[in-house]
């Protein structure tokens, strides 16, 4: 069964055969879920290729939407425009724990780093499951970001795992979505687009599925607090300001899904292209490239818009009802449905 | 009749008086609408307060959502944080004109700009008319923008008029749009929020009324070209860095009524406050001032995005049909309303 | 006579055959320069090469060192990182004609432009030579715009010349300066980095030549107002990213000279790259590009930042005393070492 | 005996009392220096007040002028403009350690974070100690964090201390500086300002004192890798925007002392504000401030370059020499002046 919020005929572009972010080529995605009293939380690891990602980085760039958040590795993306080591999503207070694994990660297969080689920029992005979780005990660890990694598989599950155990979305559970959209060029080329989130953000009762309102039973209204962390890749040749044009585009996909974007939000997206990886050992003064044709890139903004909106709704399709830290509890979107 | 897309009722916040950005106190719009063969343009201004501008400017912030825009006076409004002449708003080459107007605007009244007192940033945005207009006759004068100001009153036209008037907005004609929201905070104070668009942009198809497609007659299919000038105010006590954070939450009104932020697209928001204006010739080295909670910000978010969304559809509403210049014909969204 | 500041031996680069911007191949400079009864100011145009520029835009980059400015074509040159006119240089209030002039300039060539093709973003930057020129009478016409582009060569006067004309430097006269420094990489290749200034910043006794304080005879001590437009030029394949990151190095070289990069200053550093210039015509889906191994930015780094500090040496070591418009006199700074 | 560069005469304005930091009223500062075999580095505290900083934050800007770093923390604080945490310097490796300590030390005191409270952001910046610690060893732990938060006080060390332990200046030892100076405003108030910078940036030949090129002994050339962090305070009311602009102001700083900004440097500054600090328990809707007078800007700029250039010749003049990890040794600039 193809993964999508039903009626799901109204999308305008076709999705790749998984319809995830693992539909470009290379990319893979592996979970750490932890479970326990009080413990609802976890680490999911996207990998943009099989290789050593420090060694051969790839083109990226990054939009902050709303800066109220905690991410790791920001600051140099945007000034090298490079991902350099596996790309973590977590809960607010485990990003400390996960840049540790990245930095040891890194230095395993690269053991002159930070001493004839430049150090290595972990990156790291957040959301507060403090509402399920208990934030406050830390219980992520290195070793549970090391092994999301080492779980990194081309096939993933969604909603309520890995670092969207703990997440709620419009008041549903649900962290984890994903989408895919293939994009055709008037010059005849064909690329894939995937976008992959980590949803906690949107009020209770705002959400909108193609326009249609759907409210959560719980009667609660609860400001737009949360994050959202949002990951698109292609394996189109977009430089690092293309990137960073197709992750400002997010922001639509927000608002089509009834966000206002709150105060309280970190919302942050990162997009990264698997084309035009160059090996850092290639001394050459001068490397080889290709540049997407920038009157192109409306193909590229419209898939974009399209896959984070899908999987926002992804996120919460796959969610499972979760017990709330403060003895409430988060519906499922799917029982939610049922009961109207 | 109040001016709203039918049935209207979807709304979560109520408007103001006018719903209009000239609910928020003093605020007072003007347009000056030229008409002729091939001719079909204009000029709007946007006055914050009744009073002199460059001797008591008003607190402000900018979001440029995309930058294929040729705005004037954004570099200087995002440095200090302020605007200090009118807010003329035009077509794409008409800028230059409308610049020079305000600088000679200011002069006028301060005579010493430019020789003891620093020069004046004239503020100008613009979208493209060039598919109704003959945007090479350069037909906008100094005049045209003091005409204007001149006509600037507290209630307005909408639509096909003033900068609005070679407009078309997701296919359809119309420019100039607006809207307003009562913003009640916890505390027990209640504020004005108000909006102006100039709309342009939006691919014929894609138009999300409340989640329902509107597509134009026009079968035609066009890319997201075109631009969207938003101005957002308040008499709410907003500082620089707080109207900065509300005019980037209109990106999430853009995604809402269906936009991608395409490529070709000069996206730009505006947005000040009318409280905290300090007059220049105050020479004290400190200044009292206040301040809103930023705990309140998500107040301003959610009514910020909610009357860009109906500004926009307010310009559609009021749109009246106009010939292209390539000899089509940009239907109006009330005719095509009644065709369906 | 190769023109430096004596004794002129402590650079650490070698310098081209020109010591200017004109060292990159095809760049071409020119003024028009205005003078009549408290006239004194002008045009200067930069053609980062001889074709047409619209179709054929350079890659490039933008720093807002300071934002006090009325720059025209700024945000659209950071969203799609390049230029697409000749760079116009100005006084504060010449901006709109220059602006004006390259539109029409761009549309002679181009007669789709605004129609079937998108607009074109005017480039123009400005320094307010307000102390020594009758600002507010606007004396700057289109026909200067574009007699600065007719005139433009690969030799070209600096200090009080052109868009230089009433330019002051740390209290000399003197605005248009420019120097060049070759850049040997690793890798064995070589490229050349050129810089042109209007220089119109630095209090007056602030200055640093070498380390040296090189005061006014001018007692009157004055605030670090003015402006200072930096423009960077070279012919290695730097990206827009890359290209940003050394147009934002200029603010060392501010430093070097003395300056505290003040309050009322608009400084602007462009920087661009004649290598990668593709047609628009090209309507291939992906070009084919080269990029600068991002290891080798220092070499450019450092050129930059020695060219852009001889470049603001030489526009005063060129200027021509001034009157002043309120009857002081601007003092050139070869008569002020002649007295010392 | 007052810490000064000899002869010290050049500077334009006058230090507080103790011409470091601790002169803007309520800051303190404490270091944690680890020492051991292949071990030299440390953590080095800011306090901006002695409250719970969770509770009372400080109004902040930020500057990246380059963002070759892995800072944590500055995300939010130029979303919010506030610090909430004490400001931690470290090596790069230990940014996690120290950023978890500070999320324990803030949940210590305010046990509602990340429950009905917002997360906590907490604040570290680094350089890379590798040349003389070994860093793969990821010796900082969180109780170091802690120690040099508990050994805040008015008076500290400067030099090879704390985070500076391991750090070296244009090839020489030393890292940790501090000066500072005094404001005084044409209206008649004064205020403080104070720089402290963890410095480990500059080529080694390029350091330039008051403009006299002062080189190391030892003869091998190395680009200018490192970085800097640069902390400003003031007791003056600057709002977020203002502590921005000051700022990014340091890169002049740079500059003058003969750094070019180099490629694989983490350059950041961060700006604070003692005034204005407003309870967040206070749940009025709008809060009481006062802001500075932005024509007395310049007032500010002046004294922060000067601040930071000295802070970082204090930190040289206060370094003892150091081995390096790899037999070298970095030689103490006050050596090197009696070789001379």
């Amino acid at each position: 069964m193809r993964n999508t919020i039903p009626p799901g005929g109204a999308w305008g572009l076709a999705p790749g055969p998984r319809n995830t972010i693992c539909d470009v080529a290379g990319i893979r995605v592996g979970h750490r879920s932890l479970r326990g009293t009080g413990e609802a939380t976890g680490v999911t690891a996207i990998l943009p290729h099989g290789g050593d990602l420090y060694r051969r980085p790839v083109p990226a760039g990054a939009a902050v939407l709303n800066g109220f958040g905690k991410s790791a590795g920001l600051v140099q993306l945007q000034e090298l425009g490079e991902i350099e080591t596996p790309i973590l999503l977590t809960n607010t207070f485990g990003v400390p724990a996960c840049a540790t694994a990245l930095i040891r990660h890194a230095i395993a297969t690269n053991p002159e780093i930070g001493r004839s080689q430049p150090t290595v920029n972990p990156l790291v992005c957040e959301c507060n499951d403090g509402k399920v979780n208990d934030i406050q005990a830390l219980p992520v660890r290195e070793a549970d970001a090391l092994a999301a990694i080492a779980a990194a598989a081309e096939g993933f599950e969604q909603g309520t795992v890995g670092a969207g155990s703990g997440m709620r979305t419009f008041g549903f559970a649900g962290g984890v979505g994903s989408a895919s959209r293939r994009v055709a060029l008037e010059g005849g080329t064909g690329f894939m687009l995937g976008a992959l989130v980590l949803s906690n953000f949107g009020e209770a009762g705002d959400l909108r599925v193609f326009g249609d309102r759907v409210a959560t039973p719980d009667a609660t209204p609860a400001p737009d607090k949360g994050s959202v962390i949002i990951v698109l890749a292609t394996d189109a040749p977009l430089d690092a300001r293309q990137l960073t044009r197709l992750a400002r585009r997010s922001a639509a996909a927000l608002g089509r899904l009834g966000s206002y974007i709150g105060h309280q939000s970190g919302d942050i997206a990162l997009a990264f292209s698997t084309a035009n990886v160059v090996d850092r050992t290639d001394n050459a003064d001068i490397h080889p490239a290709t540049r997407l044709n920038e009157a192109r890139m409306n193909a590229f903004f419209k898939a974009g818009v399209e896959a984070v909106e899908e999987a926002v709704l992804n996120a919460i399709w796959h969610g499972a009802p979760l017990p709330g830290y403060d003895g409430s509890r988060l519906p499922s979107f799917r029982e939610t449905l049922r009961k109207r």
